[in-house]
This record gives structure tokens, C-alpha cells and sequence, in this order.
């Protein structure tokens, strides 16, 4: 997407250096870094430490973070135990993104085809660079899908203003172009539906004040930065029309673990017969699992991301501590909004209800024997 | 309460200069700053400006404000139609704020009885000092009734430390000793109940973080600072025994205004069937209206107050800018839970069920007709 006028991703691979290149998401909105993943530790780093963020965008760094083991070994140094190794590094680093796994297991199983050493190379940029494609295809089709339901909304409210909440960034930033909850935003306002954002701004990162409010923002989209606790009010006074998340993992049955604090915005919707809908690639399902609430590990992050908060101050990004030095807290990253909670899904092959059968509808060829 | 092992209170008259003193609480829990209230100007500031807040204190403090405006003038210059712009003046500082109207208007009261100036001043001063020691006896009893819902809890749970969730701060902060929906738990602790508080930290201003949180510590109590997104999550998984918070505004039907995103944790105690309790003086109650969502004016505070969070850096309070520079925020600081949500209330009087029936039950002189 668009930054200042120049094309931007948030993850290429640059042929010259043989390097893969990521936005340090860390410091938008107010400092744009681009940093070179060398290594495999510099991959782990930065999908441990959020450098990159977002179910995609994970699956496409650690798909790379494959070919990232090879290209600095030779065939010595790379036999099979090295390399499930690091495949399995790579694997560990956030334990709640589905995405990862895939990624790194796609790409993985694409170089074990292969014995000799450049043509595993070789066959690890190809199916890596495949995967960051069709996330690519996959959020198009997302945006295809989703554009209907925001233009049936707006023309029932006669062209006025179609207000939509999320949670979270699951932008373009997150993913690498059109993103998934925001990929029918930005196709309605692109065929110039009128649509205004609440930006949740989702602690405890700020992923929404920070990363949803800039893409919108360089984007032109009409958007408000709100804090998590509003969203319940604004629905409660008829201001918002539509709430499109993202996930990190969702089970068969359609159980769909978020960002810390979904499941409020959940509750809140039905509360208040609002449309409440999760966008996502397939690559997101967890096909093995059914109850999210009992079966997908919530991955407890540093409390100190709850105790200091960062931001800009005399022009230089710096963070402040909030709460009394001696004061513990806790950092729960995700939670799980139950299916009955969802109003459906927006996939890359259409619209599902969430119920394990309207799924199975769409991906036939995952049910189970 | 005590802080450091004196005894403090948010808000006390200084009789050798004839003061208000209070806690700046903007800089907790960093700085511990007093502030002297001289005029109603500082009186007004301190409301707006949250120098002072919660709602018990809000009404202290403009029952104080009355004395304040007639203390320094003299008998020319204190005449009716001065005296009552003042005081609808104070009345104006916060909208939400039911004791504000009730404590302003019961010293207004007391003043307009007497003729003379000296029995004015001395009228307004003796009648704001019962509103101060009257909300102490009302956060006591409150206290005391709400003991018995922990002291049940922990007495099912073999024992085993009681999980307290909390949104803001309605502590002694709030109030000026024992606080509303803390002074269950300050009693339980005092009767060696093994409680444990999960401190909500109240975006946008952080109330929960940097208050409850330093008052908790400070009395030696056993507490975890977490995202406001964060309860829901604990409450799916068993880690919730309790909601208490407290409440600016509540109608005769039991409907809540609390800090905004109390209405999302009461969605989440329902869905999980954790009982959520309203601890509130009686003085709290709107016996004017019914329909909180319709009738009660909700306050839009400075969208800065969420772009900009402060803290401590380098030794220092500062703050930081979140946002990008040039996204617009909205800032709702309230929001209005339903009485279908609500378990009870926790009154001087006693616990009652949320409903308008048992409300008028403990407080028939308010029942109409």
C-alpha cells in the first residue's frame, strides 16, 4: 500500500543483498526503521520482540526465516538436524499464531524434496516467497468478499456514513498488502463508499493507535482513535454499524482467538444486535481443534509492556512508566471469543456463518473423515 | 487511610488558613503534590481538571467550594444572586457527577437559612464538613455490608484467596476514607481474608493503574495491574470470583454510569456468571430518573487526554504522544450499564438486588406517589 506516494510492504526480499527487509513496527507511527533479518536469531528476534506483527505477516516472516537458515550455511553446515532445528526456532517464537507454523512447515517441506544444498536454497525463496504472494491474494479476496457487506450496509443507511469498529491493527501492517479486517475497508472507501473507522486502541501495545490509525491515515480513511473501553458505549448510542476483527488462530468450530479484548467487543455487539465479523485467510483456521477456549494456549507476554507505555515526547519515541514501580501486573496477549458470539467469517473463497458445518461448507476438503 | 504509615485523606480543611487542602491526583503515583483550594476558580480547576475525582470526592469537594465562595468575601460582596451564580457554577465543573448537584446544593441550603455573613461562613463550613464525615460513615458501612459477599466467596472457596476484579478507582482516593467498591475488600484484608484485586487500568486516564493500584500497595494488598482488555479473558478461565466498581450516577431502576468500559465488564461477568456488584453511597443515586442510556448525559472529555498518557521517564512525569500526530480521538468518559447486568448494590443502607423494587425497599422515603 501507499506511504507518502511510494509503494510499500511491510516485509520484501531484496534480490541484491539477498536479505529479507522489514518495517521495525515498533516504532511507527512516529519513526519509519526498516531493518535487515541476517540471521535466523534476527528472524526470531523480530517476530518475538513484534518488530513484525500481525497472523500474515508472522506467517510470511518465519516462511522466510526459512530461507534465511540456508542462504548463510553451505551444505556442510546445513544437514537436516541443523535444519529442523532452526525450522523448529522459527516455530517456537510466538506460540499463538497458526500462521507460523505453516509457514515455516510449507517451506520446510518444500526444501526437504531436495538433497542437494542450492537447490534447497533455491526451492526455500521459491515457496517462501509463494506464501507472502498468496497472503497477498488471499487479503485481495478478503477485501472482495467483505466490500459487499459494507455496501449493503451503506445503502441501507442511504449512503450515510457506514461506521466500523476493530480491534487491533489487521491492516496491511499486519499482513503484507490490503490486510484482512481492513482489506473491505479500504475496498469501499477506494470505490468510494462513505466509511469512518473507530480505531480501538488496543492495549497493551497500541497496535490500533499506532498502526490501524496510521495506514488508515496515509490511506485517507476517515478514522477516530478510541480507547478498548469505549466501543461498548458508542454501540450502545447506534454509532457503530459493523465490527470486522482479525485472529491469530480459529478453531474448525469457529472459536476465534484475537487480540487481548475481542471478546468484549463481542459481547458488546450481540448486546446490541451489531454484525460482528472476523477476517481471515484459511492458513488462520486451526483445522485440529474445536474449543478455543480450552484448547488454544494464550501465549502471557512481559508485564512490562502493560507498565510502560510508548510514545512521542520532546520529539524523540520514549516510553513512561504508568503504574507504582511496585506494582505486578499481568499481560495476557489474546483471548478467545466464542462462536456463538461470531456473525461470520470473511475468507478468501466468501462469507461463512460461524458454525463448524458452514465452514466445512466452504473448506469441504477439511472435513474430517 | 495511611500512606507511608500517616494517616492522609484526599480532601481536609486546614483551620489555621482556613483551607482546603487536597492530593493533586494527577501525579500519583509518582508525586505526591497538595494543593490548596483558595478560590472557587481552584475549587472549579480542581473538578475539571481531575486534581480531584471520583464521585463521592467530587461532592466533597464542591460542598467545600460553597464554603469557599462565601470565605473570602464579605457581607457586600457575598449577596444572593453572586452566591447562587457561584454555585451553579461549581455545579456546571462535571456533568456526570450526582454528588456534585447534592453536595453543592445541600451547603447552598444550609447557607441561604441564615441572613447574617458570619453565620453564612460558618453555616457553609459546618454543613460541608457533615457532607465530608458523612460520606467517611457511608464508605464504612458500605464496607461492612460488602464484607459479607467476600467473606461468603472465600469461605466456599475453603479459604482460598479471593479474586476481586475492579474498573477506576473507586477507592479511598475516590471518596475520602475506605473508598466505595474497595472498602469490602480494605475489610476483608483487615479481617485477614486472603484477597487478591485485579487492578483494570482505565484508559484513557489510568485511574485503575496509577491509583487503585497505589492504594492497594500502599495498605499492603495483594494486587495485579491488567488492560482493561484483559478481564473478560480471566473471567472465561475461573480467575474472577468478584466484580465490585463504583458509579457516578445511578437511575432509580438500577441502571449504572461508571467509567467508560464498566459496561463491557459487566457483558463479561454475565457471560461467565461471575457476580458484578455496584458499591455506592446512597447519594449516588438519581431518584429522578429511570433510563440511564437515554436520561443520563454522557461527559465527552479532551480526545488528548487519550493521545497523550504520562508516566514517569527518566525520573520525571512526562508525557507521551501514541497516536499519529494527525488522527483525531474521541473520548467518552463514561458509560451506562443496564441493571439487567448488575447483581446488587452494595449501600450504607445495606445489599440490594438491582431492580427499582428492591432499590425502594431500602430506600422507601424515595418512592414516588
Amino acid at each position: 500500500m501507499k506511504v507518502d506516494g511510494k509503494e510499500m510492504r511491510p516485509i520484501w526480499f531484496d534480490r541484491a543483498s539477498k536479505t529479507v527487509q522489514v518495517i521495525d513496527q515498533r516504532f511507527l507511527p512516529h519513526e519509519l526503521i526498516i531493518e535487515s533479518l541476517n540471521t535466523v536469531d534476527d528472524v526470531i528476534h523480530a517476530i518475538k520482540e513484534m518488530v513484525v506483527r500481525g497472523a500474515p505477516l508472522i506467517g510470511a516472516t518465519g516462511a522466510l526465516g526459512v530461507y534465511v537458515s540456508l542462504v548463510r550455511k553451505n551444505n556442510d553446515g546445513a544437514d537436516n538436524e541443523y535444519f529442523e532445528g532452526e525450522c523448529n526456532r522459527l516455530k517456537d517464537a510466538r506460540p499463538t499464531a497458526m500462521n507460523l507454523f505453516r509457514g515455516v512447515n510449507r517451506v520446510r517441506d518444500a526444501v526437504l524434496k531436495k538433497i542437494d544444498y542450492d537447490a534447497r536454497v533455491k526451492a526455500a525463496l521459491a515457496e517462501a516467497l509463494a506464501v507472502v504472494e498468496e497472503e497477498v491474494l488471499n487479503c485481495q479476496q478478503i477485501g472482495r468478499h467483505g466490500f459487499s457487506i459494507i455496501e449493503d450496509i451503506s445503502r441501507k443507511k442511504g449512503g450515510q456514513s457506514v461506521n466500523i469498529l476493530t480491534h487491533c491493527n489487521a491492516g496491511w501492517l499486519a499482513c503484507v498488502e490490503y490486510g484482512t479486517a481492513t482489506a473491505p475497508i479500504y475496498m469501499a472507501f477506494d470505490h468510494d463508499i462513505d466509511v469512518h473507522v473507530w480505531v480501538d486502541e488496543t492495549r497493551p501495545l497500541n497496535q490500533g493507535a499506532r498502526l490501524t490509525a496510521w495506514e488508515l491515515g496515509k490511506h485517507g480513511i476517515h478514522h477516530t482513535v478510541i480507547t478498548d473501553n469505549a466501543g461498548g458505549h458508542l454501540m450502545q448510542h447506534g454509532r457503530v454499524d459493523l465490527v470486522i476483527v482479525g485472529t491469530d488462530r480459529t478453531t474448525r468450530a469457529g472459536d476465534v482467538a484475537n487480540k487481548i479484548g475481542t471478546y468484549l467487543k463481542a459481547l458488546a455487539a450481540r448486546d446490541n444486535n451489531i454484525p460482528f465479523y472476523v477476517a481471515l485467510p484459511s492458513s488462520t483456521f486451526d483445522w485440529g481443534i474445536t474449543d478455543g477456549i480450552k484448547d488454544i494456549p494464550i501465549e502471557e507476554r512481559d508485564p512490562d509492556e502493560i507498565r510502560y507505555v510508548q510514545g512521542l515526547c520532546h520529539g524523540k519515541v520514549q516510553t513512561v512508566l504508568v503504574p507504582p514501580e511496585m506494582s505486578p501486573a499481568a499481560n495476557p496477549a489474546f483471548d478467545v471469543t466464542p462462536a456463538r458470539l461470531v456473525t461470520g467469517f470473511i475468507t478468501e473463497r466468501g462469507v461463512c456463518n460461524a458454525t463448524e458445518r458452514d465452514i466445512m461448507a466452504l473448506f469441504p476438503e477439511k472435513r474430517i473423515g
